[in-house]
């Protein structure tokens, strides 16, 4: 199963992989009429040239949080943002799917932890755990701007947000599970390769006391809750989708000017399906009481979904199968939530060694799943007793 | 029913009312040895003349809420604080629980807002349902000090934390449910008749988003978020026991610096009841894992209680019953929850129509209940028809 491993050093195995960062042509091209309902408007130019150095960023580990970037990148879009939009991308993601991404985002950048640097390496061997929190940590790596503002995949905006860039590294609103830690769902940072380096030195040492970056950003930039009041975003730039129902009244008070919705929690908008003739999320439903008194995010971020970036899927795919989230038509098959419009692909096969093999030699290396760190400690121990 | 109403005017029905305010006598009389298990300490002079000017404030609106005052004053003198203690009460407060009261606050001051000038007459007429809120907000009308921090009964002290003192007005906690709100059960304050006023007139003028005094001092101090970041307190001032749970990972990294645990939620310590030989609190279990997670608030709320308080309880009530939340013998009565040591109170009879009109007669008026506003215009409606 293993017959690579004790022939490659360390090092040798962590320069097998490619890196690619792709920027997206200067001028997009419209999407085809044949794609009914597709509504991507040109894009409108920076009226200001600083504003070319500033960016919104954010990150898609696979093809359902690219569903996720997607959306967000579109809900700038609409709202009209004068800064540049980033995407960074795990090796994983699809074809199909970048080349939507590249649709929507100036930039989409592949990261691969494979081959970014000895510190990201040492970070790596150190916290294989913490895969994500380095890809994600990449951001600060961005160095072609002045300052960004990340913004997790699985959040919404709702207006305008630029006025953000006048704020400062590291700005971010409150977690409402513990408020005195700020939610790295949205923060303004000011990209730097020392900040970078710093970040993964001591995510290498430390960890993240949470498992994720949330963890490790709220460690490092230790001083957020008793420092500055100017670095803590308003709520309302971060909205938990949770806390409308904790504390509702205040939500009924204050949510009129909610500006940034976060799904947060394990099931996220893509989690859902979708009747896109009824206009209805399955298993969730509003009461029209309930529709009064609060908006319905997670049927905004559906219609969205379906409006702007199922036609740049569906063009990205051509006749190949994937997963829209769409329920059949309820007419035929109420209550059944296949997905239609295009299959599910198939869920991966488990290699051959033969496979695997070929694999490593061409750098392809499931650093998070079965060739994890733990994986190959684990392999070697065993040929050591 | 109703035969005064018509009779009387406002402002006539709302001066019929007697109000008083009880310091405890200057030197603490020791409980007696009759009582095992009770520890109360000679209460040490302030060391600095200053001190003498500075309190913690709670309220206890009912006989329970009186327990939660007692658990929360014990609290704080057991970890020596150098300031006054005041307790506000209602005034259905039962004398026994009053005497309570006295032996571990330095003032007991009964808050009739029948009796508590023409603003809060007028405050109160507009928003009866808002009679609890001006109750509490009575407590910037101490201005026999200077500074004070105001604790709800539901709050428990678990090291000393006196440095709250060196904040301004108004400091708070962020509440997890809404974090660019403060938490309203820990705040310090400056007493003052004319913030006093101003917030009663507000409160008359707008009522409180949230129904309760959470609502209005966030609305009053609407700067809270955004100006000073020294008026944010630690969270650990003021630790809601829900978060707990919600961020558990933050708890553990930051959670062994609570100095203030918060029962929020409509299930009280007081609420649950406690198997005192077995030392634990029933219905609610910890498994030796979680107990070596975290600590147990809960039971050391009811460690407490049972030590400090239910001792003074039952001197103060001498033969009468009263409920101590104990359950029976556990080895004889398996799982039964019946309160024990002395019976529960029985419930408040409904009153005669005559004995209504003595009580309205006596000044008795019971403004949340059967006399409301909201009751009294209706049967005003009634004649007027």
């Amino acid at each position: 199963m293993w017959p690579l491993i004790p022939a490659l050093s360390c090092s040798q195995l962590l320069r097998l992989c490619p890196s690619q960062c792709e920027p997206a042509p200067a001028s997009q091209p419209a999407p085809p009429a044949a794609f009914p309902g597709h509504t991507a408007s040109i894009r409108p130019e920076p009226p200001l040239s600083t504003m070319a150095d500033q960016a919104f960023v954010t990150l898609a580990t696979n093809d359902n949080y690219a569903k996720g970037a997607l959306v967000l990148g579109q809900s700038l879009r609409d709202h009209n943002t004068t800064r540049k939009l980033v995407v960074l991308i795990g090796p994983h993601v699809a074809d199909p799917c970048r080349e939507a991404l590249r649709s929507v985002f100036d930039e989409v950048c592949v990261v691969d932890l494979m081959d970014s640097g000895d510190v990201a390496h040492l970070a790596l061997m150190k916290r294989p755990d913490l895969g994500v929190t380095f890809t994600k940590l990449h951001c600060w790596r961005l160095t072609q701007y002045t300052k960004c503002v990340f913004m997790d995949a699985d959040t919404l905006v709702l207006s305008n947000i630029d006025e953000l860039f006048e704020r400062d590294e590291l700005s971010a609103a409150p977690d409402p599970g513990w408020p005195d830690c700020f939610n790295s769902g949205v923060f303004v940072f000011k990209p730097s390769n020392e900040t970078h380096e710093n970040l993964l030195t001591f995510c290498g040492e430390n960890g993240s006391f949470d498992g994720g970056d949330q963890g490790v950003l709220n460690s490092f930039f230790n001083t957020w809750s008793t420092a500055d009041i100017s670095k803590h975003l308003p709520f309302v730039y971060n909205l938990s989708s949770i806390s409308i129902y904790s504390y509702l009244p205040a939500f009924k008070q204050y949510g009129h000017g909610a500006k940034v919705v976060h799904f947060l929690g394990k099931v996220k908008p893509w989690s859902h399906s979708y009747d896109a003739q009824k206009g209805e999320v399955k298993g969730h439903s509003q009461s029209s009481d309930q529709s009064q008194l609060q908006p319905d995010f997670l049927l905004q971020w559906w219609q969205l979904y379906t409006k702007s970036v199922v036609p740049l899927l569906q063009r990205a795919y051509g006749d190949a199968p994937f997963n829209t989230g769409f329920v059949q038509d309820s007419s035929t098959n109420e209550g059944e939530q296949q997905a239609c419009s295009h299959a599910p692909p198939p869920p991966p096969r488990r290699l051959t060694p033969a496979e695997r093999k070929q694999r490593w030699e061409e750098g392809q290396i499931d650093y998070l799943g079965e060739d994890s760190f733990a994986n190959i400690e684990r392999k070697l121990d065993s040929f050591l007793k």
